[in-house]
Order: structure tokens, then sequence, then C-alpha cells
């Protein structure tokens, strides 16, 4: 019988010794490379914190020592360390085990979304309530990853953090130089360089030698740390950084060294105020397909094989890859193309874009604000800038969007990839805030494509308007077969148009049901209208490829009807329903609408296809609330 | 004749002597300090500013050299200097100078919007399109507060900034030790440190006699800058964190001193990459009531006496001071109620607050999305949070507020002051995008109160939900009387109610009009109410206090009615009118709606009763709508 198997809290953690703790943490590395591979997940970053958990859960008291993961992806080993090992055959399935962590799983978890940087806000809120609640015994730890501090929330709160001298809060940076591709930036340089200091191999040897004297625990690991903290200073770059925002600074650490992380953090518990503990680890440790993965160290993937890590199931081409494609093409074209991706160029597909423009690439960390202000700039200089980023990280960049690009009317476009529904990453993956964010934007240009032929012509679109911002947003996945229109007016096209198969028999009017789709979800519009037909109604199905601006032929192709129905694949609540309704109220065009789309709520974790039915918006409950709304009229 | 008037590009600043240019300062001073007393304006920033600006003008070839200003508020000398000094008495008034950098204005315009730390974005991206262009000569300046330094997104830029060696940024630090109050933080702790080392005084004495020798422009000034420079590096702290990120630090720079800014930012310009040149100012500089002025230095002024500083026009106890008062009675009763402000306690009414409950006030510098996000901590560490924020600002929380609180269902309230128009400060300004974000976030509760009254009970409320989000809005200006209604129903309130006066004469039905009035504007709808019943038709006026949740008795109320028309002081796409019109489709209500509201279009400086009369969202214009609307049923 394996140690894991005997874990299932902290204190079973603290009690184990120097050699079993060596053993378990290859029992975790054995267990997340076993697990993970059957499930898909985020493995390398997992792998990388392996030592990193055990530390935190030896030397603070979960959970009234809040530990707070940035992001949450890597809190796999935590959950194992906390009673959830049994759970991970159906880690990310719908009512299995949340890839981040979930207040509702376990009380050791403080947050659930898994948008970057914000666990030292969270850290810094924390610490002011036991503060001033007379709790300043408790400490808050938050382990964030290098990427994640090329965000400016973590400056935002670093800022905040170093305003009090006595609240504990312990950052923990985990430096594997990269995010989800290497780190980019000044500060990542910085650290890039600390690690080729041939002075920091000889701290980290001499830090190993004296602590594996010390033992674990001793009376003289302060100043043993404190030691080698002193070494660390004077031989290699200090992170003055860090000292001049007037934060205690401990490292750098072997992250992969249990004792040196142990005793670093127990120095920096017993510091009593904010103290910042610079570890560096190896993302994919242990697993030597994901450690020689350039890409991304196997960062998140699906299922593989736990031997080789070659995938298990074979995607096929995406939504991602025709805009990839299809901007490389563009970019060939014309000169002035650039794009900007936050961290994230292989899933955004500008990792291939890079291929072939590198110089007109540019990452600019997980920064999302950033990166839609110097595409602001860029466009300033003559350029036109496709900013690619995932519709949910859109929400860091609204105010971006809003007043340093449309204000000025300036030529960037926007790509949105993963809107609407995502399903397996959970509540903050789901791209369905997008389109009640963009539409509101005074003169923008909002694009929903069903199909990738669509999507092509949009970006040819988008690319082409100089004096305003354009958006194109499309979900995961398999892109669908193109579905071509039986009638292209100027501006829809109409995908269906059947009149009833009883005019004849009944004498009255027929009563007509125009489908308005927006986007990807064209397959349950066409499903729909066959209900209608075969319950007596006539129906068109239109698609205007555009959300916004919502162009006057729409609103005459609408008016008249008996009822429309809009579908989109984004929040129902300010989305391309309500911005069609909009403006028919300002027409003055008063037809009943009903809109479907996703609730607003905060969706759980779950495959895409099982959300869809969940929500009632896969074909057959869509055609059956449409006939439904149909027949009551 | 003064030199000023002889001011009319910048080449004639480049022609002016050393005795001119001393000369010019001083009659700049006396014609701010003359013409924003008479309009009102940011009268402490741009004094503060006159040397910088002058010297920016001297040492860059504007516009060739874009000169950025963080925030625009500080460009007045801007404007003085480029040929805009004429225009300054209809500075921020309807068709008159803006009080920010337009681009309309001026060629010498790079931006527009005045939400703080986003030039440095600017700067990077415009830096890579110069290079991308093969125009590396061309310089990016940005000036930048040192209170906008407490802004994610400057950390953000920076780290960019820092991944060129060759791209020539060159940011001016304004470090002026206030934002709009005392700037906060760890950075701002570190650089009072630099003030009161007793060897910085030494080397701006030093630095001062160096450069006096030399004479303005000299073939040494290369070697004395990088001398003085040197000096500041060994003899007080060196900012490390810049040096630590790969950036070149000049500084302090003594930014009231011109020979020192000129020959320092000669020395950046020739630098050939990017550069940060450390400049200390004092806000209100050459006016003694600014200069003495505890709170702010006249940070932004109304109508002054010139000479004394006197507010001249006494303005009416406002929202803001309705909302401190109540806030302050609440935490009285309430231990566990703590109020976050960014860098705004001022204007937002959280200084009266801090007076009150010091330990229980935070100001996190300008960083909306700290301030959102450590209100979550704050909330999980079981205290009640209150957010207050200019409406605008919240654009930059939004995913915050989304994500970090409401997902997590914590009990944070956000008081959102200067909702709707506020008019002079333009489109930046004006806070008519809050009600569509908000609306959008599940489980979120928001009030849009119509008097003093209702903000005070909406405050109430708010503190008193434990589980998920709140929001109050309010309008900037005075408070109304309050409007009592004239029947409280449980979840609304009628505010007028009338049958036709002219019921019996027709025989036919009466047709009812419902008007949904939403927040501030409930004269315009009790107007309109007016002016419906003298034409004929039956009229009911409801408050429902609250934009969401939507209640049932509120769809009841309004199910029947012949139209609806909603009346807010937001954007008319997403906002309270959309979100009532949403739910009416949800439950197959199928009556006429017509909203009334902001249009989505960025909206010009003015007064705000200006920009109402502008977009027919007065009075007489309401009610003259509402009619047309009625007539055409």
């Amino acid at each position: 019988m394996g140690i894991l198997e005997t874990i299932s809290t902290p204190a079973d953690v603290k009690a184990l010794d120097e050699a079993q703790l060596d053993q378990l943490a290859g029992e975790i590395r054995t267990f997340l490379i076993q697990k993970v591979s059957a499930t898909g997940g985020h493995l390398g970053p997992n792998l990388g914190v392996v030592e990193l958990t055990i530390a935190m859960h030896r030397v603070f008291d979960s959970p009234t020592d809040p530990l707070i993961f940035d992001t949450g992806h890597q809190s796999y080993v935590h959950k194992i360390l906390t009673g959830r090992r049994d759970l991970f055959d159906t880690l990310r399935q719908k009512d299995g085990l949340s890839g981040y962590p979930d207040r509702s799983e376990s009380p050791h978890d403080w947050t659930e979304s898994s948008h970057a940087s914000a666990a030292l806000s969270y850290a810094d809120g924390l610490a002011k309530a036991f503060e001033l609640g007379g709790q300043l015994h408790r400490h808050v730890v938050a382990l964030v990853g290098d990427g994640a501090l090329t965000g400016g929330m973590c400056w935002e709160a670093l800022n905040n953090i170093a305003t009090s001298k006595k609240r504990s809060v312990i950052v923990i940076v985990n430096d594997n130089g990269r995010s989800y591709s290497p780190t980019i930036g000044g500060l990542a340089e910085n650290l890039a360089a600390l690690r080729l200091q041939p002075a920091y191999d000889k701290v980290m040897d001499s830090g190993k030698y004296a602590l594996g004297r010390m033992g674990w625990v001793g009376d003289r690991v302060f100043q043993v740390v404190h030691g080698l903290k002193e070494g660390v200073k004077h031989t290699v770059i200090p992170h003055e950084m860090f000292s001049d925002l007037g934060i205690k600074y401990i490292g750098p650490v072997d992250g992969h060294d249990l004792r040196q992380v142990e005793n670093a953090l127990r120095y920096a518990k017993d510091y009593g105020g904010p103290v910042i503990v610079h570890t560096m680890t190896q993302k994919g440790k242990g697993f030597s397909p994901a450690e020689n993965d350039e890409a991304d160290q196997m960062h998140a993937t699906g299922v593989i094989d736990p031997v080789t890590g070659a995938p298990l199931s074979k995607s096929k081409p995406g939504w991602t890859q025709v805009f990839s494609t299809r901007l490389i093409e563009l970019a060939d074209e014309r000169d002035d193309i650039v794009a900007i991706t936050a961290a994230m160029a292989g899933p955004t597909g500008l990792a291939e874009f890079a291929k072939h423009h590198p110089q007109r690439t540019f990452d600019v960390g997980i920064a999302e604000q950033h990166a839609m202000t110097s595409a602001a700039g860029l466009a300033l200089g003559g350029l036109h800038p496709v900013v690619a980023v995932y519709s949910t990280f859109l929400n860091r960049a609204f105010d971006q969007l809003l007043m340093d690009v449309a204000l000025l009317k300036l030529g960037v476009t926007v790509v949105l990839d993963r809107a609407g529904i995502t399903g397996p990453d959970g509540a903050s993956h789901n791209g369905m805030w997008d389109l009640s964010l963009t539409t509101i934007v005074p003169g923008i240009y909002v694009a929903a494509p069903r199909d990738g032929k669509r999507l092509q012509m949009a970006l040819d679109r988008c690319v082409a308007i100089s004096d305003a911002p354009s958006v194109v947003r499309f979900p995961k996945g398999s892109v669908p077969s193109d579905v071509e229109a039986i009638r292209e007016e100027t501006d829809y096209d109409v995908l269906c148009e059947c009149a009833s198969t009883n005019d004849a028999s009944t004498m009255t009017r027929t009563r007509h049901v125009v489908i308005v789709n927006y986007g990807s979800l064209s397959a349950q519009a066409l499903a729909a209208a066959d209900a209608l037909k075969d319950h007596g109604y006539a129906v068109t199905v239109i698609d205007p490829h555009w959300v916004v601006p919502v162009k006057p032929a729409l609103i005459e192709a609408v008016r008249g009807a008996d009822l429309v129905v809009t579908i989109e694949d984004n929040g129902v609540k300010g989305g391309a329903g309500s911005v069609l309704q909009a403006q028919l109220n300002d027409a003055e065009v008063d037809v009943p609408v009903r809109n479907i789309g996703v609730p607003q709520e905060f969706i759980d974790h779950a495959e895409r296809n099982e959300v869809l039915e969940q929500y009632a918006l896969d074909k057959e409950a869509v055609a059956r609330r449409v006939v439904e709304w149909a027949d009551k009229l």
C-alpha cells in the first residue's frame, strides 16, 4: 500500500517523515499522470507544483490559513491532499470534480474563477479582514505563476499588500518561465537572467547542503534560511523590484526541493508581514513527454497515452484553424496587419501566424488590458491590429475596447475564440458575455459567423474597417460543414423559407415565424424551422452575419411576422436578440419576440453538448420551444 | 506684450532663450489661474506641469513625436503651446475646448479618453508601429502621474516596453505624491522615502549647479546628465524596480527646474531605448490657495475667486453627501461594514467616512480591479465591503465584479456615483454603461433610486444582502426633493395614476400607457404622464426601485397595457428598459415597448442639462415623444 492512499487531510501530510514525503511526491506524480491522461486536464502545471503544494500544507494550517491558487488550474495536488483523491476519475465532467478550486467541494477552496492574476487581490482583502477581526495570527498564502505576474492586477495588489508591515501575506511565486507558453516581458527576462547566473547554482547547492545538515525543522532554521536569503542577495541579482515596494523577498528557492521550500515557507510564516517567496520549478516535472513538449509542457491536454503522452483522440480542424489560416493569408497580402495575443499564441491560432510573420506578432503576457490599448497605439501608428483572445477574457479589456479603441474610432479587430458555451472549464471559461459587452460599444461591428466560410468572410470585412473596432466571435471545437444560403439578400442570408403545408385547407392566414440565427447554432434554427413547418406554420430562417450594426433590411424582413425568434450562443440578457429587439422598438415594429440563448447563470462544468441539453439549447429542445411559442400565439 | 501671446506653435517655444522661458512659465501660470478660475477645470494638475510641458515641446518634435498625457486633464499647458490659447474661455463648455486631449482639436493630440494608466500602452503600440514602419527616429513620449502608476495597466505596459531595447519610449513620471489625493501604496512610500533622503537635496543642488554652468544645450550635456544619474544612483535609493524590468532610469529631477528637465529629456531622447525620467513636481505650483489645499491641491475646481481660490458658486447638497451620511450611520451600527475607494475618497464621499471609521476605509490607488477583488477578499473574511467608484470607472472592474464577486456569491455593495450623463468631462466620464454591464451579472441586485430617500433605502437593503453583489447608482449633482409615491405596492411605487379625462365622451376604451421610471429622471416621467393625460390617455407611472431582479409584480403591472415606456439615465442598449423587455419576452407578455435613454454614442462635453436637451431627454422632449408614440398606436 502506498502512502498516497493514507492521505485524506492536510494533517496526514504533516505527520509524514522526510523519506515518506519524497515517496508521496513520487506517488502524486504517478497518480496525476494516470488520472489526467484518462480525463484530460491541466497536467503540466500540476506536475510542477507537487512539492510546493505539499510544503504549503505542511507549513500552513488550511483552511484557517487560506491557500489561494492563481490560476486555479494548479490546484489538483491541493485537491488530492484535501480528501478529493477518489474523485479524479470524474475530473472536469458533469457533476464531477471541477478543474479549478470550488467552494462547494471543500472548505479548503477559497476561490473559483480562473481568470489569472486575481489571487493577490483576494489575499490583500482577506488579510485586511483578519486584521480588523483581530486574527493577525492567520496567514494568507497565494501561489502565483510567473505568467500571472505579467497581469496588472498583481501589481495593483502588491502595491497594496506592501502598505501594511504586519499583515501576514505570503506570495509564493511559482516561476517556471512559462505561463501557457514562455512568459514574456521585462520581468521574465529578469527572472531568466537570474536563472542563468552561475552564482544561482552555487547558491542552490550551498543552500541544499546547509539545509540538509540542519534537518527539517530546527531552532536554527530561521537563521539558516535567512542566511540563504542573504547569500542570494549578495551573489546574484537581487529582486529590488519587490524590496522597492517594501515587501520582503526570499529566493530563489528550488521548488522541487521539499526541504528548501518548506524552510523558506516557515521563515515567511514567522516573518510577520508580507513576504514573496520566489521558487523555481519545472512545468511538467517527472513526465518526460511533458518536460520535452516545447510548446507548453502539456499545459492542458485531452485524453493521452499515459506513457508516451500521445493524444488518443484526434480532434477535427476547428474554428481556430480556419481563423489562423485566413489571417495568415490576409497578412501575406497586407503589410499593415499585425497580431496580438495575451500569452496564448497556441490556443488562439497565432503561433502559426507567428511562424509566417514573426515581426508582426506581439505576445504581451497575460495582460488583456495592454493587449487592447497597445493595439490602439498600433492603429494610431498606421497598422491594423488583430487581437485574438478567448471570449471570456475580453471581460478584462472592456474599458480599453470602449475608451481606448472605439472612442478614437480606431481600426482594431478583436477575434473572440471560445465564444459561447465551452464546457469542461466551467463558469469562468464559458464565453457567454461578449455579445452583451461588445454591442454597447458605439460604432462597433460585431460578426457571429455560422460556419467556416462565413468566418473567413467576416474576418475579411473586419480587417477592411479602418475607422471603428470590429469583432468576430466563434465557438470552441470543430467547425461544421458550411451552411449555404438558399437566397442571399444584400444584408442577410435566407437559410430556409417555407410556406405552410396546409394553406389551402384552413382558409386562415398561415402564421409566419421568422427565426433569426446569430452564429453557430444554425442547426438548431433549421431544426426549429422543420418542426414549425410540420406544424403548419410558414417559416423563414435568416442569418444576418452581423449582430451590430443592425441593418434596416433586417428590420424590414421581420416586420409583419407573427413571431420572431432569435437564437444565439451568448447570455440571453443583452445579447444579439436584445439588440434586435431594441432596434425593433426604435423602429416601432411591434412583433412578439422570443429570445433563445444561454440563461444568465454561472454554468457548471460539463461537456458543451451536455450544457446545451441542460439548458434546452439542443436541436430537439429548441424545436419544441419554438413550436410551443407559435402554438400559443 | 507678454511672451505667451507670441506662442502659437511648439516651434515658437523652441526659439525662446533661457530668460524668456522663465517668463513664459510665469505667464502660463497667470493665464491658467485666470482662465480656469472663470470656467472651472483641472487647475492643480496643470499648474504642476508647466515646466515639464515646455521642456517636452522644446526637446521633442510634436506631432511627429507623439506626446501622450496620462491622464489627459494635465494637457492644458500642451493646449496653450499648440495654438489653442484663445479657446480657454470656452473650456469644458458645449462646442468649446475639451478638458482633455481631443484629436478633432489638434494634430498634437493623440488620445481622448481620460481613464488613467493607459498612456504607456498607447506608447508601446505606437513605438512598435514606428519600428515596423522603419521610423525608429520617432520618439514616443508619455507623461504619467505617480497616481496613474498605481494602476495595473502601467505595469503591463512597462513589462512590454522593456522587451525592446531600441524603441524610443520616454516615460516621464510626474511625481507630485498626489493622484487625486495622496498617492497610496508601496510604490508611493518608496517615492516618499526618496524625497526625504538628505542625499536627494544634495543631488538636486549639485545637479542644478553642474547644469547651470553647462548652459542649456552643450556637447557635454550627455555626460553631465549621465553624471547626474550616476550621482543619484550612488547617493540615494535607486529605483531598481525599473532597472529590474530592463528600463533605463533617470532621476529624480526637479520638475520645476526647466534646465534640469530639458537636459534629462535630451539625454532620454538620445538614449535610443526605453527610458523612465522621474520628475518631482508640486501640484498647484504657483497658486498659493492650491498649494495650501490639503485635500487635493485644487485638483478640479468649479468657478473660483482667482486670488483667494474661494468657490464662487455654492453647490447644493448632492447625492454623494446623502450616500456618505447614510453609510456612516450604517457603519456606526455595524462593525462589519468597510469602505473602499480607488484614489477618490473625496469625490465619492468616503473622505468623510474615513474620518469616522479610519480603520475601515481602504484607498487602493487608481486600481479599480484591485478595489473589486480585494473587496471579494474582505467579504470572504466576513466583512461587508462597500466599493464606491464613479460609474464610468466600473468598466475597469467588470470582470472582477463578475468572476471574483458574483461567481462566489459574495456580499459586496458597489456604489456608483456620477451615473448617467455627467457633462463637462465629456465622453470618457459619462456614466452611461453601468446598467448594461451590471445587469448581465448573474444573481446581482441593482438599484436606481429616484431621490435621496430612496437612495438611503436602497443602500440599507444592499448592505443587508450577504450572498450576492448589489449595486446602487445615482447621478452627479444636487439631489432633488423626495418624490413621494401616491401608492406603494410591495415591489414598486406608483408615482402617478390617472384615468383618461374623456372616457365618457368617446365610448372607446381609453388606451393605457404605463411609464416605468428607473432612477433620477422621474420629473421627465411625470411630465410625460401629465401630457398623456392631457391627450386623453390613461397613464400609470411606476418606479420599481430595482432594475434587477425584475419582480413578477412588475410584469403583472405592465401586462395589459397598450404601451410601456421605460425611462433611464443610461445607454439605451442593454439598460434597464432592455432588462424589462427581456423579462416581458420571457413571460410572453407582448406589449409594445419604447425605451428612453441615452443614445449609444460618445457624447461631447457640455453641461448635463444641455446634453439632456440635445438628446431629447429633458421634460418637454420626453413628454412630446411619449405622446407621439401613444398617438401612433
